[in-house]
């Protein structure tokens, strides 16, 4: 016999089913037995006869197999119920270290990233990653239909795409190698061997000794990048189009699991873009607020956003045209001091990072040695740049801080399955 | 105005449009030059008058742009041409290392590789990578509609898999930390979180110090794990359908990329299923061919794939039943002392590893200690298993070999990007 799932019972109406999953609430009263089964589509009132439950010693989250019949029920959750003929237990569960069978799950994150299997079963945590899910297939799905190539790029380094700080070391046979920062060199080269458009779904390493609610050290980045453009205003109308597609695609598949959070994606509008020079002009007359660097710090960052959702109703914001000190070296110049490059606030925390890359050998190597590099340490990035590459530009978007942001957590750990950091190597 | 791609130009015959790619060759006669100019979609013959190119120095492999005209010409590759009246250099190339502009790349594999940019351009080359994207595609697009939830789990560990051999060392803030060997206990977990069926493509890493053309050290693994089976046969029956639907696909979306190759994808039958006892025993019977342990060795599995392919006509066949001795901890047992795993192979070569997983505690750490392991030193995977763990089994495809062996590649190295191993680390 088949098994049914929770959310295919409307079709068996009347008729007996086979049906497996977690015992999630169990009710005992004196005439009927309640259980609320799970499974991976939903949750299902079952009543049994007490004698069924009598020979067995049920606790909930115990694995269970059950035949019985579905019925339609107006009082149950769902509007069905099954009324069970037989049961048997597949696999007991016991000592349950945290109790999930509660509306919200009220213990320390620390404790739930613990006991990270049990806590993903709670009804507010599980749709977290369905979502997540969601999220990087509708990236995919874009991509795929503008002429990307999905490529996957090594993460076992000899250098840093940076110049060497903040990388985790690797003993790698006998030599010394490093985790990747980013595909950054890499997805530039799959430009230039002729690829053009190029995306990559993968995690990199920052060893970042700060632990803050938005930092991971592992982290996936949902990279891209694109060759013959103009300049960086085409990779922004194209992230603007790429996040359209993929919030559409998120409350198209997840519907139901957005309910369960009580969210929906908002609509993204033409996103305005800011001069970052501008934007600390604007922020200290608007709100007092100063900055002492060329950059804006979190509340910078806050403030900003808040200020085009009042004035724009935009929860988006690109801020544009950083100087060149605040900028990698690979980052293409615009005028005096400034650079062709962008980042992107939403709802007051920046989840991307882009621009244009430099595409000659001789402005590279220069930029390199006005960062205080030595471009003979990067010669098997750098010698590509006199084999024909062509203009580009591209941009990497944080996964889990992307999730965080649209579902409202407030700590990107919730948002990431077993996150990584100076205090978690496990589970 | 708007650049136009190679393959759009038959919409444009008659009218003038820009265009922009790589000069791949470049053909000086005494009255007309030729350039056959190359995109990411293919090549396209342009011809100039001499004058056109008097006041540049043009190379190949530099980065151009042109205006011309679009014509029919049955004389050229593809049918069309273009007629330039001008053309700009937008990033020159010079002094290459390897010349790409030859039918067949005759450089050593090592050199290949060290020019990697270059190499790639190679028409024979660079389909690999294209065919490689859409198998990825069809991968997640099949498991997309079947219910699996795409998930991403970390690769810096406190431990191995399989008891700490292989493993590369991280330098983890204060702590020893190891890469990933394989998403195994993570995608166990998640089938445990609720999730029930989960897939994840990422890397994963082998500390082995051999130096085949069949291993890479740093490589792709598309795993998947699903729950509530009642054996490893639903498991392989997914991978039957899975590798059938990731084929067509493959077919479909890069027929021209095929092509290039000279490749066309088999269909997928109904894939044999022998018990790995039986197949040695065959293997003897048929070929003279000894085994001295209950395994494979790799001309055993050429062997076995040439007798199926001969006897059946099928160019997979499922090795199934190997001994525990062959098998890791958390594999289910079967009858006396086999488990239900299998292998598939694929053209003579094992391209998965899969089968049933233990889902009771006391079982998997009695399976612990019976490989010499202590279940101590697994608690974080282990406890999942007395909270609620439903039966289930899943798989891992080795992307590149998967690549290698359906394009007819001899070096698994010919099917990654930038390959690590032994002795290589860079580009």
């Amino acid at each position: 016999m088949e098994r049914i799932l929770v959310r295919d019972l409307s079709k068996y109406v009347g008729q007996e089913v086979k049906m497996q999953g977690w015992a999630f609430r169990i009710r005992r009263l004196s005439n009927v037995n309640f259980i609320l089964l799970r499974d991976r589509t939903g949750q299902i009132q079952i009543s049994l006869s007490p004698e069924l439950l009598e020979d067995i010693h049920l606790t909930t989250e115990s694995i269970i197999e059950l035949h019985g019949v579905v019925a339609t029920e107006p009082r149950a959750p769902g509007g069905f119920e099954v009324a069970a003929s037989g049961i048997e237990i597949i696999n007991p569960a016991d000592n349950l270290p945290i109790n999930i069978n509660v509306p919200k799950l009220n213990v320390a994150l620390d404790t739930a990233l613990d006991h990270r299997v049990l806590s993903l079963r709670h009804g507010k945590i599980n749709p977290i990653f369905k979502n997540q899910s969601a999220l990087v297939h509708g990236f995919q799905e874009f991509l795929n239909g503008q002429d990307f190539t999905q490529v996957f790029t090594p993460k076992i380094v000899s250098g840093g795409t940076e110049g060497g700080t903040e990388l985790f070391a690797v003993e790698y046979f006998e030599e010394k190698a490093y985790l990747a920062q980013s595909p950054q060199f890499y997805k530039q080269m799959m430009v230039g061997a002729g690829y053009e458009r190029v995306y990559e779904v993968g995690h990199v390493y920052r060893a970042e000794k700060h632990d803050t609610s938005r930092h991971l050290n592992e982290y996936v980045s949902l990279d891209l990048e694109m060759g013959f453009i103009e300049n960086e205003h085409e990779v922004m109308d194209l992230q603007n189009r790429l996040l359209s597609h993929m919030f559409e695609y998120v409350n198209e598949k997840c519907s139901k699991e957005l309910a369960l959070l009580g969210v929906t994606l908002p609509e993204v509008p033409d996103i305005p873009r800011i001069p970052l020079l501008e934007a600390i002009e604007l922020l200290e007359k608007e709100y007092g607020k100063k900055h002492y660097q060329p950059d804006l710090d979190p509340e910078g960052e806050r403030l900003l956003s808040k200020y085009f959702l009042e004035k724009q109703g935009s929860e988006f914001v690109f801020v544009i045209d950083y100087p060149m000190s605040k900028r990698p070296m690979y980052t293409m110049p615009k005028g005096e001091d400034l650079t062709g490059s962008f980042d992107l606030l939403f709802r007051g925390l920046e989840i991307t990072t882009g621009g244009q890359r430099i595409h000659t050998y001789d402005l590279l190597a220069e930029n390199m040695r006005k960062k205080g590099l030595n471009p003979e340490d990067f010669i098997s990035y750098l010698d590509n740049f006199a084999h024909g590459m062509p203009p580009h530009g591209g941009l990497a978007i944080g996964l889990e801080r992307l999730t965080a942001q649209i579902l409202g957590l407030s700590n990107v750990r919730e948002a990431c399955l077993f996150p990584r950091d100076r205090n978690r190597l496990t589970p």
